[in-house]
């Protein structure tokens, strides 16, 4: 139970005011000291698992192994980003040198990115850990040189309380400007659009559903001074099967899918909401293996009562329209606030004809799309809304006869599969945790992996400077030892 | 005179229709191919470039030698931004090679920049070649494997369109797809409004007025589908006069002044509108100086009548405003059309609760702020918009002394100079010519340097991708030589 009052709008007005103030004593700490409060922040996160996990048991339903690794990956993420910040790659650190014998001599140019300013971030409701108040967007604006102001989300409000807590302390140990961590409640949406319209605000990271996010957004644009908002909004991932690669395995493929469905409850953003063959007796075989294993799985208690009944609601939805085929209900009955694993189907025509069958259905459900004929999927993939990801389930000759359709699938999403499954996102550099609009606001960015430090930060360019003067990372000599590139060429001299 | 007509809805979208399939093909052309277009524009400008100059004259009623060193810029933009595309720096690629016996196993992942889709592009009325049809932004765009649709600016409809049809021969003659090039004219804004919202636009570049920057912005952000607008609009590039410098020379550095501030007359984005200074002896001298300078300075003949009426629209309501001096006029009479050069000055007191007296006066103008003392210098400072330049004209006694301003004027420019004008802006990879709104919408990009590359690009993430289908980019063996982040190690190996 959230039992947390709902910021006022002074509280929240005196939050800004003091995150002000922090970064603009933040944003000058060198990058050294930025990832020591953040590798502090992950230990005290070590120290204190076994009680924010299960209180976060309590809060989300989620079983204990889930939230440890989740955990585990919150304080991965800290420590990576930590170490990205101080490595100093993403600061883009660009320096031309004076030409001042050319007419007009040529001024000394030196550029790096610097921080937005404070930074907005909401608690996503199915990560308590990793993308909430330790979160990657948390990980991600300290490392840039932004204070912080997290909005709980009210279902895991005393999981929140906890971790705040526990960052509110490293920040102090480590003499940290107060206001560099502030902790926000708000069960319903005004504390959220205070802080997003809050002047003193420079950028919001969200992840969360299409009808939060663009809230978000679309406060952030109307402001007299826009800010750039990362909002995730999920999408349905939809996986194209190819048909040699069909052919060879329909069972082993429905069963790997019937696990990446069903997986946490279907309460993924990159949860499988989609599936597209061609209709023949491969993709028959595959449907009635799918069937089966999803019919023998159990229901599982979804996040709160709120996601439960959205996901009721939306199944319910989608399985009344028209040309929709119900292929499977899993046989247990669902208990209260359980997701019933369902799989559904339907014609290219239908799903080409009907906006519905585009909108996610969060949770354990997907909806399998028969296409006549290769030219079918490629319509289908034609009018694919922006994606997370998009996977192909093909051999190589597969993808050499349809490459037509690849091209397609790679204008729609952020990272694009080759035999695997959406459902499971890797932490390192080369992750793209983003993808075209509705998945993201901005598909030129990402929230996992250390590229989305970028989110919030801009670039500043020093011209004429003094050495001594100039921020280390740009003075002569490179005292950091960091890539630069110094006159077009890449170098650490 | 513009004699073209405004492209109609129907023309507008079959050339939308021609830009998307033009996406479809040339985002997939080698980085070498584009590199090569890119190219062959820069030199088919080289050309034409006495009647493309001839006729910007005449439209535009700039000095031959301005427009010839414009043109010459615009070909090396076109250069420079294609060599960068080339060496392939700005596709920050990054691998992440497999793990199979970690548990669970991690996958292949490889990341890139990819193009957006078709990006259109507003050409600017006071830089007809670098900032319009074959401008930086349409190169940014070429380079990021985007097609571009040029809305030319009216005032230099005809030298707009001698440009584009010499891209459009370059395109046949290259064999790109039809469509990688378009140009649409339009005296309205009906035009702009119907490209912006088009479904298949996916980008804007614009430079010019907060009017048109903000109103393209907004017609954006409220698409189905937002899609990102860079909006260079301007600023006015406080410049703030230390007090160990100016009493050094306070003489030099009006002579300085007067120079930037009539530069072009006054028609550049980057025009110092703004001079901040200690009210004593030093600062009395340097404006009794800079008043004679521009009493001096003939009134020369603006872009085009609009502009001209403006400027005397916004020049006599500054200088209307309460507690503003009129420091000195230049003595000769203006002409039609001609902007005359004007200094005011005013406390400030005045300038702090004045809105009035932070907006641009485009055109050879600047204010001068009187403060009693640093306080006043720095509560000024903190009361600035976003800007895309600021400057210091200071020591190193004195920046020291005034760290916490010069902290203040770093966290609202995009770029800060340290005794120089910000008149001319170098192209090359550490500028930044862009800033903190209402400088640009987006304070994290730049329209100058070839990192103005990635405002039209995002990116993919390629996962457990057969090594001979991943784009050359991000293959085994790096066969294309680019540097690239492997295992979190910059390398061309």
């Amino acid at each position: 139970m959230n039992t947390f009052k709902d910021a006022t709008t002074e509280e929240i007005n005196a939050v800004m005011e003091q995150s002000w103030s922090a970064f603009e004593a933040y944003s000058t700490f060198p990058l050294r000291q930025r990832a020591g409060f953040m590798h502090a922040i992950a230990a005290a996160l070590g120290s204190v698992s076994e009680t924010v996990v299960a209180t976060a048991m309590k809060e989300t339903n989620l079983p204990e192994a889930r939230l440890k690794n989740e955990l585990n990956r919150t304080i991965f993420q800290l420590n990576s980003y930590a170490n990205a910040c101080e490595q100093g790659n993403w600061l883009e650190a660009r320096i031309d040198t004076a030409i001042p014998e050319r007419n007009p001599p040529k001024p000394d140019l030196r550029k790096m990115l610097v921080p937005l300013g404070p930074v907005v971030v909401f608690g996503a409701s199915n990560f308590p850990f990793a993308y909430s108040t330790a979160g990657g967007d948390t990980a991600c604006a300290l490392a840039a040189g932004c204070p912080v102001i997290v909005k709980a989300h009210p279902a895991h409000a005393h999981t929140s309380e906890m971790v705040a807590d526990a960052i509110i302390k490293v920040a102090r140990d480590y003499n940290m400007p107060p206001g560099i961590f502030a902790h926000v409640h708000g069960a319903g949406f005004e504390v959220g659009r205070s802080l997003v319209t809050h002047p003193h605000t420079k950028a919001v990271g969200f992840t969360g559903s299409y009808g939060g996010g663009k809230a978000l957004f679309d406060w952030a644009a109307q402001r007299k001074e826009p800010i750039p908002v990362f909002a995730e909004m999920g999408s349905i991932n939809p996986v194209y099967l190819f048909p040699e690669k069909l052919k060879q395995s329909p069972v082993e493929l429905a069963k790997l899918y019937a696990g990446s469905i069903t997986l946490g409850t279907g309460q993924f953003c990159t949860n499988p909401g989609l599936i597209i063959g061609m209709d023949n007796e491969d993709l028959q075989q595959f449907i009635t293996a799918l069937g089966k294993a999803i019919e023998q799985t159990a229901p599982s208690t979804m996040l709160h009562p709120g996601i439960a009944k959205a996901f009721v609601t939306n199944r319910n939805k989608a399985l009344m329209q028209e040309q929709v085929d119900t292929v499977a209900v899993a046989q247990q009955e669902p208990g209260a606030n359980q997701g019933i694993p369902t799989i559904a189907s339907a014609t290219a025509q239908a799903f080409l004809n009907n906006p519905v069958l585009h909108q996610e259905v969060f949770g354990p459900y997907s909806l399998v799309i028969r296409c006549r004929d290769t030219e079918e999927m490629l319509a289908v993939a034609t009018r694919m809304e922006g994606q997370l990801t998009s996977t192909l389930m093909a051999t190589e000759t597969d993808m050499r006869n349809c490459a037509s359709l690849v091209e397609k699938v790679k204008n729609s999403c952020g990272r694009i599969i080759v035999n695997g499954v959406p459902t499971g996102v890797e932490v390192c550099l080369s992750m793209q945790h983003g993808g075209p609009f509705p998945a993201t606001t901005d598909a030129r960015f990402t929230s996992v992996g250390a590229d989305g430090i970028k989110r919030f930060a801009r670039p500043l360019c020093f011209q004429n400077w003094p050495n001594s003067l100039l921020p280390d990372e740009l003075k002569d000599g490179n005292p950091l030892k960091i890539w630069r590139t110094v006159n077009n060429e890449l170098t650490k001299g």
